[in-house]
C-alpha cells in the first residue's frame, strides 16, 4: 500500500467556464481511491482526460446548489451507471441535494441501478462523520445561499520501526515484531522486557485538505482549516475587487492569505477564480496573497498537487 | 443579408462521451441567427470553442429527456444570464422539459433574468409552428421514452430579378421594380405593362432540415424527412449490432440510409455514433450506408457543412 495522498485540480474557475478556466471540482485520490468536492458541468469529460475511472470514485462532496459546483453530477452519475458499476457511491451535501437526485430519479432523468447513498448535513451545525479513510467535518459557510465547507482528516500512521535496532536487539521476524509496532511491549524468550518506545517512533499526523468554497471568510472556515495541510479557499476575485467579493458572497485573494494565515495552515490552494483577470493579473494576486502568506498557489486547471505527510521530530 | 443556412455538429456521439465525440448537440445558423437541436453536457464549453456566442441563440428543440441530450441545458441557460442577455430564448420539446426547468428554478438552481419560453409540443400528433424563420414541425418518433422528431423548413424565396432584361425593357428603379419582385404587375408611364414573371424567376424552395434522434426508424421519421435537404438521423450502431438497435430504440446506420432513401432526402448525416466504433469500423458503416443512399456523411465534432439553396430550373 501507497502512502500517496495527491489532489488534482479539475476545474478551478467561477461561474462561467473560461477558455483557461473550468467548472469547480477538485479530485482527491488516497491510495488509488478517489473522492470529488464539487461537480461542474463537464466534470466526467475532464476527469477522463486525467485518467481518473469514475469506478474508483469512491465518494463526492457537494458545497452548495449553484450550477456551476452540480450541473456535472446528474452526468457523472449517469455514466457510472452506463458503465455499469455496481459498488455503491456516497454523495454528501446540504438536504437540498438528496432533494435534486431523487426528482431526477422519480422523473426517470437517472435511472441508477449501483447503490445511491445520500449523506445529508446539516446546515447550521458542525458536523462529523467518517467516509472512507477519511474523518470528515463539514460546517457551514457564508455565502448567498446555504453552502458547507469540508475538512478531510485522515487517520495518524503508527510510528517507523526502527528495523536496524530490532536487528540489533536480535528481537525475532513475527509477531513479536508486530506487537511492537501496534504498542504493545513484549516478553522476549531470554526475558527481557521490551517496550515499544524504544524501537518505534512517534506517530505520524494524519493529513488534512480543507475545501472551502463559495464564501466570505468566515469563522467556520477557520475553525475547518486550523493546522491543516492544505486549504483550498475561494478567492474568486482579486483585492482590488473586494466590494464585489462582499456583495456576491465570495473571498478575494487577500482575504484568503490572511485567512490561511491565522487557521495557521501549512498550504493555500487560491480557488474558484473568476475569468475575468488575465495571467499577469493572476500573478499580481498570487504575489499579494504571498506576502501575507508566503505559501501560496493559484493553481492552472489539470495541475496536480503531493500532499507530503509531516515528518515528526 | 446573407443566404446562409450551416449546420455545426457539436456532439456526434451517444450515451457516454468518449475521447473522440461529445454528447449530444446540433448547432444551426441562418443569416447570424442560431439554433440548437439538443444539448448534451459540455454543450456551452464547445459553442464557445466554435466562436458560436450563447446571446446569438434564440430557439433551443429538445428531442426528449435523456440525459445525453438535456444535461448542457441548465448550464447553458445559467450562463446566458451571467452574460446579461435579456432578449427572450424560446425552448421547444415534450411537455416534462417544462417541468425540469420549473423544478429548477422553482428551487433556485436556474434564476433567470430574460424571458424564457417553453414551447410544449404534444406527444401524441405531428404539429406544426412558427420559429423565426422555420416553419417547425414536430412529431413523435419511436424511442424507449417519448421523443419528438423536427423538421425546420426554410419560407421559398422569390425568384432571381433580371436586372439586364429590366435595363432592356427600361423599367425605371425604384417601386416599380420592388413591385414586380413583389409578385405585382405594373403599367409603364407609356402604357406598357409588364408582367412579372417576364422578370422574376420561379420562386426558389426554401430549404429544410430535419433532426430524427433518438430512435427506431418509423413512419413519423420518414413523414418528417420527404423530400429534405439534410436528414440528420439517428445510427447509433452499425449494421452488425441491429438487434441492440431494436433492443435500445436505436437505428443502425444502414436503416438510417434506407429511410433516407425511401423519403428522397438529398443529404443524409448519420449521428448519434455509439463510442463502441473504431475510425475503420465508422469508414466501414459509412461505405455501407453510401451503397444504399449515397450521399450520406459521418461527421467528426465540429465538423461545419452548408446547405445550399437548391437550383431551380
Amino acid at each position: 500500500m501507497s502512502d500517496r495522498l495527491q489532489l488534482v485540480f479539475i476545474g478551478t474557475g467561477a461561474s462561467i467556464p473560461s477558455p483557461r478556466r473550468r467548472l469547480c471540482c477538485l479530485a482527491v485520490e488516497r491510495d488509488g481511491e478517489w473522492l470529488l468536492c464539487d461537480c461542474g458541468e463537464g466534470t466526467q469529460f475532464h476527469l477522463s482526460r486525467n485518467s481518473i475511472s469514475p469506478g474508483k470514485i469512491q465518494h463526492i462532496f457537494i458545497s452548495h446548489l449553484h450550477g456551476d459546483h452540480i450541473f456535472g453530477l446528474p452526468g457523472l452519475l449517469a455514466t457510472m451507471q452506463m458503465l455499469e458499476r455496481s459498488q455503491p457511491l456516497t454523495l454528501w451535501g446540504p438536504p437540498e441535494l438528496a432533494t435534486y437526485i431523487h426528482w431526477l430519479q422519480k422523473h426517470e432523468l437517472l435511472t441508477l441501478g449501483y447503490p445511491l447513498v445520500i449523506e445529508q448535513l446539516p446546515l447550521g451545525a458542525v458536523e462529523q462523520r467518517q467516509a472512507g479513510p477519511f474523518a470528515v467535518t463539514s460546517a457551514p459557510l457564508s455565502h448567498r445561499i446555504p453552502c458547507l465547507g469540508y475538512r478531510l482528516q485522515e487517520k495518524e500512521k503508527p510510528g517507523i520501526f526502527d528495523a536496524p535496532k530490532a536487528e540489533k536487539l536480535a528481537i525475532p521476524f513475527g509477531s513479536e515484531r508486530k506487537q511492537l509496532q501496534n504498542g504493545k511491549a513484549i516478553v522476549l524468550a531470554d526475558g527481557r522486557k521490551v517496550e515499544p518506545a524504544e524501537l518505534v517512533g512517534a506517530p505520524r499526523p494524519g493529513r488534512s485538505i480543507v475545501f472551502c468554497t463559495d464564501t466570505r471568510p468566515c469563522i467556520a472556515g477557520r475553525g475547518l482549516a486550523q493546522d491543516c495541510d492544505v486549504l483550498i479557499h475561494d478567492s474568486t476575485f482579486g483585492p482590488a475587487d473586494k466590494n464585489r467579493a462582499r456583495q456576491t458572497g465570495h473571498s478575494t485573494s487577500t482575504e484568503a492569505a490572511k485567512l490561511a494565515r491565522l487557521a495557521g495552515a501549512k498550504q493555500l490552494v487560491l480557488w474558484h477564480i473568476s475569468g475575468r483577470y488575465t495571467p499577469e493579473e493572476e500573478e499580481a494576486m498570487t504575489k499579494r496573497a504571498a506576502a501575507i502568506f508566503p505559501a501560496v498557489l493559484l493553481p492552472q486547471d489539470d495541475l496536480n498537487l503531493q500532499v507530503p505527510r509531516r515528518m515528526v521530530q
